[in-house]
Order: C-alpha cells, then structure tokens, then sequence
C-alpha cells in the first residue's frame, strides 16, 4: 500500500509510451484453455503493470497497481464509445477485472482454500452489501483508505461508497445484532473491496478480501486462533515459513512511548498512522508528519527507538515486564509454541498497521524475500464499536488480499495446473441420433457425472476438444452401434476403446 | 418485474404505518443459531413487506419487494448518523441486504445448487466487476431495467453503472476474446445486480442472479440444454413439474405477425418490451403504448389475438408449418422428450420476455399457483453483439435470481434446515491447560476436523454451545486427565463419555 511515496519511479512508469492494443484480440481462447499453465498465463500478459516483475494474470495484478482495465488516459467521458470504429470499449472499467475461466478457476481454488480454513477454524460465512453508507468510512486518522474512497451522492441524495474494507460493516451488524448475541461471533467474509484515487491513473481500484474476525473475546486466544488460519491457509498453499513470516506487535507499544513521553491521547491514532509508513517514507518525512501533529522532536527520537525493536526481551527492558503489550506478546508466543506455528512468527515493533481502530496486537504476513508488500495484516480493536456510539465488545480480525498472496504463488511456482474438467464428452455421429444424444446425455447427467453435448462438429474437433477439457470419457453416438443398442466409448486416457450397451454406461 | 404497474394496491401498502425498530435490537442471536429453522426465521421477520405473505428472510424479500434497509423516509442526506441517541444507523443502505451466519447458509446452500447443476452440464464459471460503463446498458427500447439504472459519474468524470444485469458484460467479454475463440462458450456466473428507482421507497436494489450462456450454438440444442439445467436445478432442490412450470415461446412468433401487417422491422424492439407487459398493464394501456408506436390498431389486435395461443398446433395453423418460430419449438419440444423434461414445458405465445435483445426462442419458469412473478427467464440474443460494434455470433442464455426461488421455496415448505456444523469443541478446563488445548485443537485441525477452541466459560455454556453449534464431540482437557496424558471425550449425539489418550484422537 505504498505506491504513493514512490512518486519518481512510479511516473516515469506511468509514462512511458503505450502499445496500442490489437482488436480483435489476437489471443485464441482455445488456447488459453489448454492445460499449461504457462499458456494461459499470456492471456492478459500485454497489460501495463508497474510491477518489477512479470504480472501474468487478473488475479496477480495488485490493488496497488495497474489494472488492465482501459489503456486510454484519464477522464475522457465518452471513452466508453471505444476508440476502434464503433466497436465498443471491450475492456471493463479502469481499474477492474474480468475473470474468464481460467482466471476464475484460480480465483476459485484461492477463495475455497479461505472457506476451508474458517470451515476447520469453526467461523460462520457472513455477507455485507460492497455499497455502504459513507458515514460508516468517516475517520478523521488520515489513512490512505479513507483518503481514497470510491463514494459518490446516489439519486435520492445518499452519500454512500464502494466499500473500501469490510471490518466497519461487520460492526454495524455486530451492533444491529445487538448485546445479547452469545459471544463469541466467530466470523469470516470474502468479499470486494475499492477506492478511488483522483489522481493517478491505471491502478486497481477493486480486490476481493478474505476477513476473519473474533467478536466477543479479549483474551490474546482471538489473534493466536486468528495466527493460526493465517499459517494453516499458507500451508495449504504450498507455502513454507522460509517463504513467507508473520511480524507481530502491538499498538500498545506506541502507548506506552506516547505515555513516556506525555503525549496526549487523542494524538495516539493519528501517530500510528504515521509510524505506519515507517520504510514507506523517509524518515525526515515521518518525523515532519509527527512534529507536525504536536509530538515533541524527543519523543519523535523516543518513539522511533523503540519501534526499531526486533525483540522481545529488549522490549521487556524498555517498557518493563509489567507492561501490557510486554504480557500480550508473552502470552502470544508462548500460544504459538502449542499451536505448533512458532516458526512462522516474530516480534517486530515496528508493525502498527494502517487502520486508525486497532488498540492492541498488530500482526502482517510479509514475503521474506522482500519483494512484495504486506500479503494480510490485522489486528485487536476492541474500541470500534464506541465509535459508532456502541457499547464497545472486544475484537479481532485481519484482512487478506486476493493480489500479493497470487502473486508471491506465482514467483514461487506454485500456481496449481487448473485445467478445465468434464466427465463425458456425448457426441451423436448423425443429426438424426441427436434425440438419443440428449438421453444419454441427460441420464449420465442424473448421476452427477459432469457432461459436454457436442454436436455439428467434425471427429476431428471432438477429439481435441475432449483433451482441451480434461474428459474422461468420449461417448460416440454412431448409427449401426444405436441400432443393436449400443454406443461406442473411448477412454482418452488410455485411448481404449469399446462399444458397450446404452443402459450399462456407468 | 411487474410491480410498477399496480400503483394503486402498491403505494396503500407503502404508506402504511410502520412501527418503530427497537435498538437495541432485542432478538438474541444464540436464537438464530438453533437448529430450528423455524426460530431461525425470526431475525428478519420484523422488516416491511409489501408482499401478501410473510417473509421471513433477506434471501426470500424480493428484488421488486422491500428492502429490510433503513425504515426512514427517503432521502434525508445525514440519515446514516442513525434516529437514536449517537448511534449510527445499523441497517445496510436501503434495498440492501446483510447476509447474518443463518441467511449466509441459505444463500450458500441456493448457490451450490446452481453450481453442481453448471458442474454437470459442463459449463465454466466466468466473473464480471459488479461496476460497469453506462454506455453498455444504453438502449433505447423502454425496458424497465434500463430506465431503472443505478449509473452515476465516477470522480474521473466517467458515466458508470451499478449493472442491472450481467449479459452485456459476457458478451463484452466475448468480443474481447476475440472471433477465433474456440466456440462454443458455455458460461455460468453468479452475481449481484442493482438498480435504482428514484420515486418510490423500501424496494430492494439489489439481488443475486445465476446467469448460464452458450455462445457459438445456433441450433435449438442450446436452448434445449438451458431449459435442462433449469429443471435440474428445480428437481435438486426439492421442486416438481406440479409447483413449476416452463412457458416458452419465440420472439419469431411476434416477427411474424408483424410481416404480416407489414410494421417496419425497427419497431420489432419496441413492441416486445410493451407486449412484455401483457397481465401487468390493462388491454387498454397496451393498445395505447402499441399504437403510440405507429402499429395500426387492426394489427394490434391481430398481435393480441396471436398472442394468447396456448397450442404449438393452433401457432402452426396460423403461421404455417414452414415458419421458423414454429420449427424451432417443435424442435425444442421433441428434444424435450428425449431430454425427458416434456412435463416441464409448454407453448405460450404470449411469453415475449422485457429484454430488448431477444431475438428467437424465449422462455421463463412459474409457480403454477401464480402467486409469484417469473422465478427465472431467458432465451436467444442473436444479435446483441452488433449492437455493440462486432460481428455477432448466436447465444443464448438464461438469468434466474436469488429472491423468487427463496419464496418458493419457503412456500412449499422445502427450505432445508441449515444449522451450523462442527466436528469438536476442544475445552481447558483451567486455565493453564489452555497451551494444551491449542495442541490439540491444532492437531485435530489439521486433520482437516472442524474444532471450535472455546475457553474462559462456564461448562454449562459450553455444553449449550455444543448444541448450538451441533458439534459431534466435545473434549475436555481437564488437570487429572492431563497429567496422565488424557482427556475426556463427550459424544454429544449419543451422551456417551469415556477417557482416551490424547494422541488417539481420531
């Protein structure tokens, strides 16, 4: 989420001249179906990323980054009209995807390894509009999410948004829910997120994220359990601790120093979004940031000292054992040891997360290379709902992005070949045989075998289109076979072949 | 899509008086989340309805029917800062809907449905963004769902809509993937759709559509294979040939008769989306609309008469047996009874359908007590393509939303019970065993067993819990177990208890 304070680079990126985009598409999609992955990684190869490396699909390209979305310029009102003849603009809206099969199959793959860990967590699948109100999103912190909202007035004079995250939804649910609810809620969301930015062009303005959250717990058990579906949704990726680690702190670290320091509290939100962007911005920028919020040039060294901690026990020295966000952290880690997940974490403090409403234990997933930003962070902000005039109910949650974590897949190599699947292809050899076709067709189909009725093709075309989608089987509808009851099979992967009665077709 | 056509009955219902919400809402929801679906059904039975029964559930108030949204007024720019005390308004914004655990279920459990029925009919699911170019919805021919377009202008001055539907998109899309795909197409997707009335109130905006198209297919064979995928879809989910019907037509019916009273082809668009309203509007009114288009009243009438045939005979009779409408259903009826749907279907020539883009064949599922608007329609669009600058290509395709279906379903009583499921609930008993219980709810885990970490509750609570969650076990890690490296197993469906040690846990 650091795009912005890379404005060199990032322009000259943006600038660089444009390859006018073919149409049609030269792309086949027959090929794009095919079961190499490597193929069907061309399909939106020609977009524009900003990325340093190759960005090879819908689901890679980040929020933070190009969108494959329109190549013209900016705010041209009737670009939609195309700029080809009259052939209109074939691409979605700046800054959004299409999923053709392929990129869905992935999609799919991705989001059923997220409801299956919450399956195995014991969370229940909740599901909020992706329009809100825009009061909802109305923080005055000065974080880039609400800097960047896709809000607009609706007819009947509305202001409501695109939501740009989900965490302030579940709130409002949580409350409308009302107290009585037999807490804990333990909840997970896949859902759109957006945002907005007047000023720069060719980013993406939507991802889909993956939200779990903890309702109705304040002991550290929320975040270990949530450490957990993190580590567990990595492993059943593929992905190692030597790839990929967790940085954990807590926002109670940042109090502490603010309390060492008199700071006053209400500056203690507005502070953590500013130390947020630690490695983001120089550091005579943040330190600007903060004298400018009233924060004395001592504190801003103080501050700055402490949040270079690596570790714990030097932590434990700072701020002393009796210290809150010392005995979160403790308790934390010692709860990984059990959980079996130590590997995967590490104390960091200068984690404090974007978001104005965390209070407690901050946490990220950061690729060790270095290379990507954050793949998911969360977090305990357990005053949130106060602040839309609730009683406040402890919680915790984190946010998971459908761009980084597919992008880290694929510098890794461990996108899975996700070929297209059928059980039977029916084919009938002669129009006359198509009623008998729709029969066998349908009746396979009643057993649940997944079937492709083909018909006004040549052989030819069948057989490459049953390897194009993985069939198991062809089933050929022939005259002389149909007419002693019959109809022939081939294995395809075997290439065996048998004729074998209409009724006895497993 | 018929109730802007009953102001009168409508608007009495609108203006009722509505009774003030609690806040706190005072439904408990460890009661939604018993197994009784029929508590269940209580979260959001206090939200208006306009219809004539009760509905129980976001799933089940309609697209045409109220929201469950905010009861205010229309309107009232700062209503989101909530009609009580400083709380925030709780409700999604109006005609929204929140998806609570137990409406998530539901809704899971319709789209599952819809995507075995893709699974075995060979289709590949396809993804569009939910915000699209206006310039995609713009056409001319008065249909209600371009008139009711939730389209607004982005902050970089570009006309976008919230899409009212996902057709256009798809074949976006195909125009993208270039002529040389290797066709046919069969896609399926599942997506939210939106619009926006700006006179009347409490109507929802928004709903789910299954959407499943066959591009590249001219011959009745893809419509055949629709209208199989839309009675498979019936029969999984508990709906006989008794509750629903299929009524199926062809826009050629109607092309004929205007060849016969020689009315210009341009005006073929026009007079299907006013014939579209037969039973909404008064004979009167469509004569009015029809002749306001420059058709003759004696074709009017002679377009009326043809209209109410019920027999494909009666359709021959009159427009010859060499007629394409007529071929092309007597086509789709034969492979009918090969499909062994035939109980499913009949000719009704007065199903036009109100999208403008039909071109053939038409058809749309009915409760056969004609309680409840069309539970889903579709048919052939030949020629939507070249509206937008390409070379067409045949399709064919089918829309079937989230809301009608519901209402049925809890009609007829077939609404399954969906209670939240786990395996185990891992208990400390004290609190130091909690780092044992993280190792064995994790290990559990990773045997793929859902496990509920519950700690810090009474044993009562967590007995009730258990019920609650329908767990098949509970474990309890107690001090003088543990010492001897056991625990106590409760099986909750038959209330047996015994010890066993903690590494043979199944």
């Amino acid at each position: 989420m650091s795009w912005s304070t890379f404005p060199t680079l990032r322009h000259l990126l943006l600038l660089r001249p444009r390859l006018p985009k073919p149409y049609p598409h030269p792309l086949r999609i027959s090929s794009s179906l095919s079961s190499s992955s490597a193929s069907s990684r061309s399909l939106s190869s020609s977009s524009f990323s900003s990325s340093s490396h190759p960005v090879p699909s819908a689901l890679t390209q980040e929020y933070a980054d190009d969108a494959g979305g329109s190549p013209e310029p900016p705010a041209a009102p009737s670009s939609a009209a195309g700029r080809e003849s009259s052939v209109i603009d074939v691409n979605p809206p700046r800054g959004t995807r299409d999923f053709p099969p392929e990129e869905m199959r992935l999609r799919n793959w991705l989001f059923d390894n997220f409801r299956e860990v919450a399956r195995i967590l014991s969370f229940e699948e909740v599901d909020f509009p992706v329009l809100e109100s825009e009061a909802l999103f109305i923080r005055k912190a000065g974080e880039e999410i609400t800097q960047q909202l896709y809000n607009f007035e609706d007819k009947g004079g509305r202001r409501v948004v695109l939501r740009p995250e989900i965490t302030p939804s579940l709130a409002r649910l949580v409350i409308k829910q009302g107290k009585s609810a037999s807490l804990p809620l333990k909840w997970f969301t896949i859902g759109q997120c957006w945002r907005y930015e007047r000023m720069t062009r060719g980013r993406r303005r939507e991802h889909y994220q993956w939200n779990m959250d903890i309702i109705g717990v304040s002991r550290v058990r929320a975040e270990a359990e949530l450490i957990q579906a993190i580590v567990m949704l990595f492993e059943r990726l593929g992905i190692s601790s030597l790839d990929v680690g967790i940085r954990v702190s807590s926002r109670k670290v940042l109090q502490a120093v603010l309390q060492m320091y008199a700071i006053p509290d209400h500056l203690f939100t507005e502070v953590c979004v500013i130390v947020d962007k630690m490695g983001k911005i120089t550091r005579e920028e943040m330190e600007k940031e903060l004298i400018s919020t009233g924060v004395s040039s001592e504190a801003v060294k103080g501050i700055i000292e402490v949040l270079s901690l690596k570790s714990l026990s030097k932590l434990e020295e700072v701020l002393g054992s009796d210290n809150e966000a010392v005995a979160d952290l403790k308790k934390l880690f010692l709860l990984a040891e059990h959980y079996g997940y130590s590997n995967w974490i590490s104390f960091d403090a200068s984690v404090v997360r974007g978001l104005a409403y965390y209070t407690g234990i901050v946490f990220e997933a950061f690729d060790r290379e270095g290379k990507l930003r954050a793949i998911c962070g969360g977090g305990r902000y357990d005053k949130l709902l106060s602040t839309f005039g609730s009683d406040d109910i402890p919680a915790c949650g984190f946010g998971f992005g459908d761009a980084v974590i597919v992008e880290l897949l694929r510098e890794k190599g461990l996108v899975p070949d996700l070929a297209r699947q059928a059980d039977d292809i029916v084919f009938p050899l002669d129009e006359e045989l198509e009623g008998p076709a729709s029969s066998i067709a349908s009746s396979l189909r009643k057993r649940g075998r997944s079937v492709d009725l083909v018909e006004d093709k040549r052989l030819k075309w069948v057989f490459k289109h049953a390897e194009r989608i993985n069939a198991s089987r062809l089933i050929l509808v022939g005259n002389s076979e149909w007419r002693r009851g019959m109809v022939r099979v081939k294995i395809l992967s075997t290439r065996e072949e048998y004729e074998i009665k209409v009724d006895e077709l497993g």
